[in-house]
């Protein structure tokens, strides 16, 4: 069938929206009609040719929201009609990985996944004269019609609005994950937060969920203040107006540090700082910003002997296919706020305007509405 | 009193063994007459010069055990005739960090310890021409009389050999508790320990204990399979014998990845092959070993952000006057082992060649007996 799609036809340069092919789903493949998606800074990350697995031409995109039209031999978990939202972690619940409570990175499709192909190791977009075209984290949503395996693909509640939903595919699921799934924040935590982007607002109103006591903000961008406060920061700092080292400074207001500390920049200093401000004896710091390829972060050993914990997070530590229809449910029950963080919306046609808006800082996310 | 005593007269220098001058104990403090006293890396350090914050002149020595010979005023939980351990990490019960579960760093009296005094500012040894000499981590047992705060004391079995539960007062409990406290090592984990000296192997019968199904331990000197494999290794792996990089030859030997990997070699280049030989989405990394002063710890992010987490341990995460008498108990029940990592005895008089053991790599551990 010919669907529309922005195509990243290599780096750096625009997306082209234009009209393709997409084969139908084969065997545990499921056809999805997106009738939304965000625009993340890894599809940025990906498109400017930061990213060194970074491999095109290929269809881009990975937080979308849709419903089913077809599905292939062997799909048993889904039909069509039911709506869903694409997983570039899947969670096949068979593999080693998915089999072990501490970790969320299923293994099933990652070799696949990785080289922008389905499972069976061949992809499903051409161009209109029959050239390939590659799948992206396995979700390719920057097209009005994509095919995903069906363990990449979490079923939602079917009154869920899809531009708002869509964002739950990585970036609500990513900031409120780390705060419950990674670091575990139990009630009254003093927390800081770096990065007040669209990552570190839902950190905030996940530590907000989690019963923290302190929830401190950090940004050089003083405009962020007010919507992050919106969301449950209770202590902002701009480190351009701290005089001296920002560690004391933020150990300070914290009475001794942080007893959870995020990173939700990229930026490997602020890693740094982030697990340095954490509290003796035991804060944990958690990475969650990607950092530049080759980036490296570094601190002294006794940083962590005398008690921090250093840690990472994917996807939150989400397992999609369980715990994203939760979230999408906390949505709908009002637990969790997600409208005032989609600042804007386009068709598809528009969508380079989306990646203008980011890099501006104008926009904390926007939603293509096909 | 007039006592017996190892002086630190400055850094790089041997130890001078004379008599000296020692108060008796003032309020909530306990003169212990020391039996016996393990030498460890940590005293070599402070001596060599390389330990930023050593003093001098000063009385080394922090791994202990003794009798109680006196009770300063207030002393409660204590009483002449007591076997004790010295506790460099002491156990008040009542500061914020001994009433936070996550972690064991009594600040009680820590600023004060750091500067080689009692709690009170003041210290209780003196040489002969009554010149102050400086306590050291509160501890100072290369004396064969010390005086010591009763919240730094643990009381032990007294059917337990000083010669040998000395040794708990350092090495055994910071390389097992490392597994049980810190680490948590589940049954049927796999490990991998980095460096079989003597905090190694007390890793290595940490995870015995523990219970894990593969102990791989890794040291450039193959002389320390034999006694490694005593304590429950498994796999030896000299990496001076490995062909290529250590890291892939690590995950593939232990099947992906230790859950559980420690670095007992204080090395900064050690401590970034051991979390990243870590298994991929829930390995841990624990730091034990002291490095020199300014050495930094680096790595890509992206090594945490796939599920890997970076800790570090001080004494083994032990609140020792709760845990070392336990820990004393499983040596008197068999269920550890002491006695053959004992490699040498020596009476005060002759210190200095327990440190030329260390330096020649004779040694696991010289014991002084007084």
């Amino acid at each position: 069938m010919e669907v529309r799609a922005a195509v990243a036809v290599g780096a750096g340069k625009p997306l082209e929206v234009t009209t393709v092919n997409l084969e139908g789903p084969r065997a545990f493949e499921v056809l999805v009609e997106i009738k939304a998606t965000g625009i993340c800074h890894t599809d940025e990350f990906t498109l400017s040719g930061a990213d060194p697995e970074g491999l095109f031409p290929a269809i881009l995109g990975h937080e979308g929201a849709g419903v089913v039209v077809e599905v292939g031999k062997g799909v048993t978990t889904l039909k069509p009609g039911d709506h869903v939202i694409p997983l570039y972690t899947p969670e096949c619940r068979s593999c080693e990985y998915c089999l072990n409570p501490k970790t969320n990175l299923c293994q099933a499709i990652r070799s696949t996944q990785g080289q922008g192909l389905m499972p069976d190791g061949s992809s499903r977009f051409t161009t209109l004269d029959g050239d390939p075209i590659l799948h992206y984290m396995g979700t390719s949503t920057f097209a009005n019609y994509t095919v995903v395996p069906e363990i990449a693909l979490a079923k939602i509640n079917p009154d869920a609005p899809f531009d708002k939903v869509c964002y739950i595919g990585c970036g609500v699921t990513t900031g409120i994950g780390a705060v419950i799934n990674t670091a575990k924040v139990e009630i009254g935590s003093k927390a800081i937060v770096f990065g007040l982007g669209g990552i570190g607002l839902n950190v905030i109103q996940g530590l907000r969920l989690a019963g923290a006591d302190q929830i401190v903000g950090v940004d050089l961008n003083p405009a962020k203040k007010e919507m992050a406060e919106r969301f449950g920061m209770t202590d902002f700092v701009n480190p351009s107006e701290v005089e001296g080292d920002l560690v004391p400074y933020l150990v300070n207001l914290t009475g001794g540090g942080g007893d959870y500390t995020f990173d939700a920049t990229g930026n490997v200093g602020v890693m740094r700082t982030a697990l340095e401000c954490a509290h003796k004896g035991w804060g944990e710091s958690i990475i969650i910003g990607v950092a530049p390829a080759g980036a490296e972060i570094a601190t002294r050993p006794f940083q962590l002997v005398t008690g921090r914990v250093w840690k990472g997070t994917a996807f939150g530590g989400a397992r999609g296919r369980t715990d994203v229809p939760k979230i999408v449910d906390w949505y709908m029950d009002g637990k969790i706020e997600i409208d005032p963080m989609i600042t804007h919306t386009m068709p598809l046609e528009d969508i380079n305007k989306g990646f203008d808006l980011m890099h501006a800082g104008e926009s904390i996310r926007s939603v293509v509405l096909y």
